[in-house]
């Protein structure tokens, strides 16, 4: 097949074996697969990622420097079925799943040479995390089902008891996930800050009560924050030094969901957050539920992804839309579309 | 008065003005005061303890840099009232109180110029912060009543459901003091580790069920923790890359309580504890009842605090027992007893 391949920062595209499906898996096509910022981590900083992966022992993460086929947010169309494995959606089903292989080891799809991902024309998935797509949806809405499902954990993950003010800082793919899953619960009020005004714009269409731009004063000055625990902060940045900007401005008995994913050594002042009492809750992922229910709420509509979605390539634009997915102000979402022909260039859509 | 003061790291004794009470205060005499951790912090990083307790609006911490009696661990004898202010106990009572000076500002008692702590011989009081003395209990054990409630509020913290696993890591008196909550509330198993054999034996004797030597091992291999959130992880030790040791150490969604108090800037690798969902809940204090509580703990024996006293000095000897702290196998708790004579030498008791 034809795939699109990282090895150490360089992007490709190469003839490779076609996966096979082993028992309880199947064969299938990528037909949409959107490019990560952990996609983009792991080509910018491949070693430091899969040192940290290794020692942490994430399966969801990179761990090897040979070279992979990337993307772990697709959706994705049945061909066949492995070995003596019961063929329960006809081929020509479209799904969905959690990337991951149930192998005797969990294997990452998308972050490792035994299961590449949906940068190249075929998959392997397993059966039992298959979640077919519901009729009406697209393809390309269908793939933003992993990238929301981080937004419904990491609100699941935030314990909300109803009653409380949410501030989600960073409003990339992954704050605007945030905000879609508290909207699509109704949970109000939600702030959202960004320095980008695309983004900001944003954030309003997947549904934040108000829009705050840190350039023009902090987030958490001029407006009544609760201090009695009712203030819940999602930090969706994952830079060194914003969660030590987080314990600086909280109010006191804040909590502090951490669910963008800072790769670096990070750097913060335990005094200022024993001081305030502040919790931090570390967030990864999403349950197989959790991903299933958010397919439906994209699905029914209660979660419209289609604003995030702003360009589309092929194969060829792969290592283009890397590059381009830097400026905020131009992309949120792009997704691959291994089987569009050979353009090299991000279209919006 | 006579009162150790301290300025910048000195410790001198001098014949300072006696406070005097304002309405709704007491004076009473110091009967004997602990020297704390956050006392020797205070002594050796001044300007960066000041600076951070400035920036973090903390009351409870030292915010001047001019000479201050320090102490806040205290127990005292009821001298005389502040004009109009009802005679609720008598002259002689003995008595706890939170070390909080509830005036317009509230002022850290031992923390300020304005509220001289208990290494002097007399202090101010406000009425609604005191609690009596059960008739028992020697003043010597009452005055540990504020770091015990340390650990109170630490367990309350966590929100344990029980049937946890409690690792304490680091056996100093905040250490102890959670592990003696711990167990005053029937919690178990409690796994306590400290590289001092003298503050093994301490943790022992405050009810640990098993203690650990990190020297031989680390705390987190060779048993079995919960992987499923019910592994709860005391932080007590304070120094600068202890969080990042209890983000590799730690089992899968493990709790970790932030007890001890890092000065200073700290590092950790949030990849690490977002791949485990690790959460960390920073602490601080206590609340009235909190402290009440306490008291009535030690003085009806759940907690006794009698080993942790492992010396008492005079106001000339406080110097050289915040020397003499630095020394895990000889002390745990140095009570300042400002009415003792003149004796410059920590006896052991």
């Amino acid at each position: 097949m034809r795939a699109t391949l990282m090895e150490k920062g360089r992007l490709w595209v190469a003839e490779v074996p076609d996966p096979v499906p082993a028992r309880g898996e199947v064969l299938v096509k990528s037909l949409a697969c959107g490019i990560c910022g952990s996609d983009l981590h792991a080509a910018s900083h491949t070693e430091q990622f899969v040192a940290t992966s290794r020692e942490a022992g994430g399966a969801f993460k990179l761990t090897t420097l040979a070279p992979v086929v990337l993307g772990h947010e697709f959706c994705a169309e049945i061909v066949d079925y492995g070995p003596g494995t019961p063929r329960d959606l006809a081929p020509g089903t479209r799904v969905c799943s959690v990337p991951l292989l149930m192998r005797e080891n969990p294997v990452g799809i998308g972050y490792s040479e035994e299961a590449p991902g949906g940068f190249g024309e075929y998959m392997v998935l397993s059966t039992p995390l298959l979640v077919p797509v519901p009729g009406g949806l697209s393809a390309d809405c269908a793939a933003l089902t992993e990238p929301m499902a981080v937004g419904r954990h990491a609100v699941a993950k935030a314990g909300l008891q109803g009653g409380e003010t949410h501030l989600v800082i960073g409003c990339g793919p992954v704050g605007l996930a945030v905000i879609a899953a508290l909207r699509a619960q109704g949970a109000g009020p939600v702030l959202a800050a960004d320095y980008s005004p695309r983004r900001r714009q944003l954030a309003e269409q997947m549904g934040a009560h108000e829009v705050l731009d840190p350039a023009s004063g902090s987030p958490f000055e001029g407006r009544p924050l609760p201090s009695d625990g009712r203030t819940v902060i999602f930090e969706c940045v994952g830079v060194p030094g914003m969660l030590d900007q987080l314990f600086l401005g909280a109010p006191q008995d804040a909590r502090i969901v951490v669910v963008g994913v800072c790769l670096e050594m990070d750097q913060s002042r335990p005094l200022i957050a024993i001081n305030k009492e502040l919790s931090v809750q570390y967030v990864l992922g999403y349950s197989v539920d959790e991903f299933k229910e958010t397919l439906g709420l994209i699905a029914d509509g209660r979660i419209d992804v289609a604003p995030l979605i702003t360009g589309a390539v092929g194969l060829e634009g792969v290592a283009g839309a890397f590059r381009d997915l830097a400026d905020p102000e131009r992309h949120a979402k792009i997704l691959v579309r291994p089987w569009d022909g050979h353009s090299g260039a991000a279209e919006s859509s």
